[in-house]
């Protein structure tokens, strides 16, 4: 018999199974309906048995924000892997290196300097790395501007030592959308812009195989994804209370909570303490931007169900402070209804964010802990 | 020769040796001069040889914000241990055991219903505990009131038991007090709340030898501590913004600093983008109700000086948006001023959420590393 996970300590971060299991397939269905590949982004779970599940669903490569997951699942056996933050070039050695090691690695810059600190270390060492260039699509972060004279510099400049291997965009700027109409819209503009990128980079002559579009809001909402030919999401294998805001998902799509004990009460206040603060949930506060705001968390009971108006309102480093959004009137005796000793579970604002504050997960199903699966951290 | 911080990896947290020893010094000559001991909470750093060090300049015992830290701490020779969070029924077991392996652990409890729990399961292992009644000195969080009719109850359930050992508060209004003046009355106010509560447990014919308080500002703020036996603070060891703002330390005094390297600009609006973003700083956003909003840190060049008006004003998993307080027109050329490949150090908002974040840190003494010590994380 599998234990329950009333025998977990807490805090404890908890994957339930089925619910990322049907996340993996949704995204893996829309991806395949559109006609594009789908490389996940590993940074959500940083864990090669999450990663495995993504793989045996379908998807093409993995997507890695350090070197260190690239390190890590390349180790484990994903030799096709793109690191999607602009590569430093004290990085270029390390990166070359995975290469030498039979990593299909892909890397990216959007910069003249970058372009060419890469280019010569490639010229240096004789060695070959697949280059994407990242393309602005929405002012959020990094890239060039579809229509920057810096575009066509650029790719000459990679292709002129073998290494143009595309674009790529991260539309980071769906996290802001309000309403199915604006993702729709944002997930078009991602997509236009992108491919009039890679479009400017054939006109001139340049080669453009891939061209790389994600996030999981504008990936969940593209109506066409014509001229992609892949698409990176990460946050969807478990979705959070950022996505269910935005309309992305349901909270009771949430894999992943964090399982707390009540410690204590103030019970003039209404005040439930758990176990759970800032050091189990993070300090992600993505919902505070949003019309309901989540404060550190929505609580469900200990089977996951969720209680309706309760929410982590308050977070030190090793205690959360659960309260009712309405206060103490609508809270009641929460001695009485939340003994101490009684288990919460914890919805969280941002899933990347609240994961990385632990070492691994206890997978649960039905109640019972299925598996322990680690997860690392660092760089 | 000592490897130079050049050759370090980005992001990577870093110690200023000279820093940490001054705020460890001038820390135990305060608690000295006030006539109590100090008992660092060492959940900040999560380093044993940051411990060390505060032990070595006279600090006894030590405070934890987990077992895992009481685990690890003890396992390195720190034996006299304060548990400071309220002891949930599911962590006796594991406290106990601790005990039974020759630690002084001490714990703490602030209901009626965990101080039965407590003494049921004393009497049943006969196992002995040092115990501590939380005071609500400041309704910030735990505790209860120092008149309430729940103390002398629950000192009398723990003295039947032969557990109390005395009463303790942790003072974290200071962090909302603005100007010496509030600090050093919310210093008094914590002393004298808690002396009253151990003053009141006396009266009841209860034994009360321990009267614990203790936050940075407070113990740093504090004009006696008349009662007080023995201050329990953390984040003193490093200092960070928070506690700048609040005039506690200046920014020149804070010895952790996130390392991070210029991965990339947007010319236009002034930002420079670095490696370091919230997983390596954090999502804490602690100086956003301070007077001075310090965005996610306060850039400084490589050497350690302030850049002035720079923050990272935004930030992504592993992206760090870094900008001119004053924006666009104040940043100038940043792609000359930053180019790619520029060494960058970031002064955090708040160093417990910020160290929490990295596996270790490099010790830094004029440019040079001159040790990695590692850090533990987790439960």
């Amino acid at each position: 018999m599998t234990p329950s996970i009333a025998a977990l300590d807490t805090p404890c971060a908890l994957i339930d199974e089925a619910r990322m299991d049907r996340a993996i397939a949704r995204m893996q269905q829309r991806m395949d309906s559109l006609g594009v590949a789908l490389r996940p982004h590993v940074k959500t779970a940083k864990c090669i048995e999450v990663a495995r599940r993504q793989r045996a669903a379908g998807a093409r490569g993995i997507t890695v924000s350090t070197l260190k997951e690239a390190e890590e699942f390349f180790a484990a056996g994903f030799d096709d892997v793109l690191y999607a933050v602009g590569l430093a070039p004290q990085k270029i050695a390390a990166a070359f290196d995975l290469v030498r090691r039979g990593c299909r690695l892909s890397v990216v810059v959007d910069s003249v300097a970058a372009a060419q600190a890469l280019a010569a270390a490639a010229r240096r060492d004789g060695a070959r790395i697949g280059t994407l260039i990242e393309i602005d699509v929405d002012g959020h972060r990094a890239g060039v501007a579809p229509d920057s004279p810096l575009l066509p510099q650029i790719g000459r400049l990679l292709h002129g030592a073998g290494l143009l291997a595309g674009v790529m965009t991260h539309c980071g700027a769906s996290y802001e959308c309000r309403g199915e109409a604006a993702l729709v819209a944002m997930a078009e503009q991602e997509r236009a812009r992108c491919v009039a990128a890679a479009e400017r980079l054939r006109a001139a002559g340049l080669p453009c195989p891939a061209v790389s579009v994600g996030s999981t809001p504008t990936a969940l909402f593209a109506r066409t994804l014509e001229g992609v030919t892949e698409v990176r999401a990460g946050v969807y294998v478990f979705h959070d209370l950022v996505m269910a805001g935005l309309g992305v998902c349901a909270p009771e799509d949430i894999a992943l909570t964090v399982l707390g004990t009540v410690i204590g009460h103030q019970r003039d206040k209404g005040w439930v303490l758990t176990d759970a603060g800032w050091m189990a949930l993070s300090r992600d506060r993505g919902t505070q931007a949003q019309p309901l705001d989540q404060g550190y968390g929505l609580v469900c009971d200990e089977a996951g169900g969720v209680l309706e108006g309760w929410i982590v309102n308050q977070a030190n480093q090793e205690h959360g402070i659960v309260e009712h959004r309405r206060g103490a009137a609508a809270a009641g005796d929460v001695e009485a209804r939340f003994p101490i000793g009684t288990r919460l579970r914890i919805l969280p604002n941002h899933a990347c964010a609240t994961a990385a504050q632990h070492a691994g997960y206890a997978v649960i199903e039905g109640g019972r802990v299925q598996a322990r699966w680690p997860r690392f951290n660092g760089w």
